[in-house]
């Protein structure tokens, strides 16, 4: 099928102006899970998802309801006897835009400047998905499948993919595959192709601090009840040591220690501390000392302060005491930490270090495993390849500091493991505001999806 | 003049539902100083005061220009020779009324249930504005007044006043006077009136933590760069010490201690811990150990967190790093403390805590001075006989832990004292959702006001 191959690339080369158009018009579709105002729209990306599916080629294109976002779900096979099922992993929810005064141009009107596409979305994941859907679309064209296809396009994976499982345990036949290809994580820069084969879980709670049964006038009753923001402030505070290390009870058992070996592979990924000053706008890196910059990020368990809110936060000035304060509070996993166990090690915590002069209240929010992927799966051979074939360099094999729980969820439920490679790079201020894709790679990664799709049927066969 | 004050009482008391009527028009107006929004409504309010002057017979009514929101000034001399001259001050701004969800009727729309009149600004300071205008109106129905008086209405109390110390410097002739009446303190409980001798100053300042230039992506770059909300919970959580003291250096050198005898008069006060838990609804009362809840509250300078604010504060959950967090602290000053004094203190604090992985900003917003009163003042003598005639019982001598700026400018601008009685309540929730005005103690408010009238313009010829 090598003629296959070089036509389909041909047409994606040629296709170019057509597929980011396309990816434009689902990146203007405000599909914002965390966000119930935001609900019809992320409604409207299912469908557009679902549309789309069906435009390239794609048979038996289900938009399928669960209790929250639907799921999209489509399939095509081939007609070679013997080829794998591959699972091609996305989902079309976004994060958040806010704070909207910090971006440049419209979140929900992208804009095409210099080589990047500006706009919520267009890196995390919604140029991802558009990119596998290009991949096989240039490859339908051709005629016949190298392999089995199936999609599953999510809309809850901003907010912990809460019904997914669900659906995967009654539906397994429909979803069963022999490998998934996630492209919910990035590269390391445009010339360094990336493979993740590690996965931080997540553990997210909100913390409830209550003070005063209302907001108190501070110059009546200052002085004479613990102030919930302040209370609030001495816990998340103490969360911490000097060192920066994790204070909870227990935080760190569970940890599985560096190796040697794969220490030395860290230190060779091309990250140094300027990249990181440079890509966080930090004036110092921080954190523990007793661990690089690069192992504190994929194999090491931080607890971050997403959000925090008490009292009077407008401009000007109000002198109360808040009646409660409340902090987002979250921590990336590693194996073999779990977020239940972490919730109770954040529990016995506060029992510890929570004054009786206040009440307070854990409300967990979302948690997922970590994961490690096996290696040597002829997914990733085929994977490597393909990579090297658009980029020109050999990929290196990095742990992702982030958590993508549908990793965990397909392994436990269906058995199967994740291929981890997308294309978004650490400057796409992903979660942030001004989010964007390099195009040029977003191209290179349409190319290695191609490829992927034909390396990996024909080896398998 | 006898026959006169008799008549007064009595008009007093045949319009108390006028009075409420009007009273009612004046909290409907949202005259919110603090935010920008209203301050077409602040404008308004204005304007209604002076109408209500003129329509009760005070002359010479104007709306004074300021930077700000204007002054309302008016007068009403008397025909006996050595009288002295009261001047009335007020102020017309509120609190803003957020959060409004926490309000069982609308703030500004206010309503009697029971004995409460519920509103935004019904106790602070509308409810003492008209108590004052009531008690002006019922004497001057009699004929001529026993003194001479002048209003002095502002706009900017709730902000700290900034443009009246200006006001009062280019206008002294008008506002000169032989003694201050002030309203804006309140009573311990409707059965015992109460004399404020003593008021903390305050300072007031926005902290700004800054961080990494965006908001980051918590599994991408979490463990490797200090967190600006936890960084500024670290801050906030070293500004007390294991008693509650603050730990500002020098904060407390310049604070006057307590000596045996005034120990003694504060103790006699009846507020127990139970009241206190009451009023506040707190679990625990919380402070400085050395010292008790009522030393705390009037003799001892608090430092509060009036507000907090990073990130992510939305319902659901936001996977990020803020790129910067802001806590509202306002300190109440005792004799001999001073704003600028303790800006300094805080300053250097930060300088010394702040790590050098974040970058901060200290932001000054409003500063007054603290203030003891002269208790032999003739209009203090006239106060307590007043109080007495209407409530039945010896008034008690406090000190508040309120700022009341413009006391501190009228002494050292114009060089009178301040007399100090007001008719809100602990429980009225001032600054707070459901602020509410007891009716039968806001009427016997009026009541000592007109014998206050008298009382200090008979003594005095």
């Amino acid at each position: 099928m090598s003629d296959h191959r070089t036509k389909a690339l041909q047409h994606a080369r040629e296709n170019t102006d057509q597929f980011l158009n396309h990816l434009i018009d689902f990146v203007k579709i405000p599909s914002v899970s965390t966000d119930s105002a935001h609900g019809d729209s992320v409604q409207k990306a299912a469908g557009w998802v679902a549309e789309r599916l069906t435009a390239i080629g794609v048979e038996n294109v289900q938009v399928l309801a669960t209790d929250g976002f639907p799921v999209v779900f489509g399939e095509k096979r081939t007609n070679r006897t013997g080829a794998p099922t591959l699972l091609i992993y996305g989902h079309y929810d976004v994060q958040p835009a806010e704070p909207l005064e910090l971006w440049e141009s419209d979140p929900f009107n992208p804009l095409v400047r210099d080589d990047n596409l500006y706009g919520r979305g267009a890196s995390d994941m919604k140029g991802q998905v558009m990119a596998s859907l290009c991949a096989v679309e240039s490859v339908l064209q051709q005629g016949d499948l190298p392999l089995n296809i199936k999609f599953l396009i999510e809309g809850e994976e901003e907010i912990g993919s809460p019904h997914l499982q669900n659906l995967l345990k009654t539906k397994k036949e429909l979803f069963c595959s022999d490998v998934a290809l996630n492209a919910d994580t990035g590269m390391i820069s445009p010339k360094t192709p990336s493979i993740t084969y590690g996965l931080r879980g997540l553990a997210y709670f909100e913390l409830r601090v209550y003070g005063p049964s209302h907001d108190l006038h501070s110059g009546l009753f200052g002085g004479i009840v613990h102030n919930p923001a302040q209370a609030l402030c001495e816990l998340v505070a103490a969360m911490h040591d000097d060192k920066g290390r994790v204070t909870l009870p227990g935080f760190y058992d569970a940890v599985v220690a560096l190796d040697a070996e794969e220490r030395n592979e860290l230190a060779r990924l091309p990250i140094t501390e300027e990249t990181l000053l440079q890509q966080t706008g930090a004036t110092l890196l921080w954190g523990d000392p007793d661990f690089t910059p690069v192992e504190r990020i994929g194999a090491r368990p931080p607890l971050e302060i997403n959000g925090i809110f008490s009292g009077f936060a407008e401009a000007g000035s109000k002198t109360i005491i808040p009646a409660w304060a409340m902090a987002k509070i979250s921590m990336r996993l590693v194996p073999h930490q779990n977020p239940k166990a972490v919730q109770q090690q954040l529990q016995k915590f506060l029992e510890k270090n929570a004054p009786k002069t206040i009440r307070w209240e854990l409300i967990p929010m979302a948690g997922s495993e970590p994961s490690l992927a096996n290696r040597d799966h002829p997914a990733i051979q085929a994977l490597i390849a393909a990579l090297e074939s658009a980029f020109a360099t050999r990929p290196v094999f990095k742990r992702e500091g982030g958590s993508v729980p549908v990793v965990g969820d397909l392994k436990s439920i269906l058995g199967i493991e994740s291929v981890m490679s997308g294309f978004g790079l650490p400057s796409d201020n992903i979660h942030g505001p001004n989010e964007k894709l390099h195009l040029p790679t977003w191209r290179k990664g349409i190319e290695t999806l191609i490829n992927f799709l034909y390396n990996y049927g024909e080896q398998s066969v």
